[in-house]
């Protein structure tokens, strides 16, 4: 260790990716920070906040593969210990999947003071702008966020998809972060446990983003749906009866949510 | 509906409770606003930044009833028709509980056009705040949310206790907003599900404020938890293994979770 001060790692939310979105703190974090370690994921606006020589990408490297976490746990500590100010910077909220607990417990074993600075998760934030409410006083006492990315290194059956499915039967609603690539997975597993054809979908495209999509249907078209719309990752997918909602009050809806985007309304 | 073009409402979530958890655009839009209809979730230091003559209480009432969402919703209403800008603030997000999915439903059936704000749900920012991440790699592969407030108007049974306990079996972490008072009902119902006594369970007390506390127990000393520590409303409860990361974090902890409170860390 350095004879500095050490500096305080911030562990922040990016919410969704409309910079308007930001908590106050964030913001303030992002132009005060001596480096800011980000991916891919709080998206194109908010990454361009931060001048490039004080942002450090340790998502995607070349090649494809990601940085291993490990490396990244090193280089917190690393720049803390140099006496610098570090946002470890997160899509959403930093501990609604995304790592940060493995990242918190690091810099604690470490030694390094750190800080937790949430932000609006996508689970909750993506469906809302767009008019999908994910609990709702007539249709839904329970939202249950799981993640459809499979990670490669845990056992896929992690998930209890005919627990997931008792829930969303007893009222609840489902909220699928990285819902894309595994979404005839799932829907096929959720259908097995017993959820009805016709229970409400709705996918939301790079939410909150200028160019945000959404796109409504069922269980049962959920891959037709997203096959003609070919959407693509980042999207939240939400499976209840609030998916509905949408197309019921989408026409006085503004912001970026409303019909702007490519799905007609 | 009078000639004047009509305002905007604003479904506006405040976040927890400290300001510097609004996001950018709540803030602009608290002090942009012609007037902000409110309850007192938000907290006091949030409302405190929007001068008296614009706010409305649509809380409790003298005489301790609730403002009927009937009367809320048409006040929404009017007040747009009369061309003002209004902010419908939330504590937490909008669409957590508090009813914004029908307030948004309601606006959409009179033709007045709206957009939704979301915020830092409580559910997620209180704990992590406090250092309790609601997933964790190792520990908790989904989250669900529930509220422990119950709707008087709302059969019971609307909560599907067992189901919920499967979830958390799974593998899963419950947060319940609101948690306080029926915690020893909710305790119960999980303890005979089959839920294991030692599992951890954390109540975030005010988190964010600037009194905030946080005491950590299990399942079966919960309510003994909740009494030592005369623990009051607004509270959210974490039970899952992810409610012990708490004790292996503080020391390194800042900002509004660490042991500033009065649980002595």
């Amino acid at each position: 260790m350095s004879d500095e001060t050490p500096g305080t790692v911030y562990l922040v939310g990016s919410g969704p990716g409309d910079p308007g979105l930001l908590t106050v703190r964030a913001r303030d974090l992002l132009s005060e920070a001596d480096v800011v370690l980000h991916d891919k994921l709080p998206g194109p606006e908010i990454l361009d906040l931060v001048p490039e020589d004080r942002r450090e990408d340790v998502g995607k490297r070349a090649g494809g593969e990601r940085t291993p976490q490990a490396e990244t746990n090193s280089r917190l500590v690393d720049h803390a210990r140099a006496g610098r100010d570090v946002v470890r910077l997160k899509g959403g909220d930093p501990f609604v999947f995304g790592r940060g607990g493995e990242e918190m417990e690091h810099l604690a074993r470490e030694g390094v003071p750190f800080e937790v600075v949430p932000g609006v998760t996508s689970a909750v934030g993506a469906p809302g702008v767009a008019g999908v409410p994910v609990t709702h006083r007539d249709h839904a006492s329970a939202v249950t966020v799981v993640t459809g990315h499979e990670d490669p290194e845990k056992d896929d059956s992690a998930l209890d998809w005919t627990a997931l499915a008792a829930l969303v039967d007893a009222g609840g609603t489902l909220v699928v972060l990285m819902g894309v690539g595994h979404l005839p997975d799932y829907a096929a597993a959720l259908r097995d446990a017993g959820l009805p054809a016709d229970l409400p979908l709705a996918v939301v495209e790079r939410g909150t983003w200028p160019d945000h999509r959404t796109v409504v249907g069922t269980l049962e078209t959920a891959v037709e749906t997203r096959d003609e719309a070919d959407v693509e990752p980042p999207a939240v997918v939400v499976i209840g009866e609030v998916a509905a909602t949408r197309e019921r009050v989408v026409e006085q809806l503004g912001g970026r949510g409303g019909d702007g985007g490519a799905d007609g309304g």
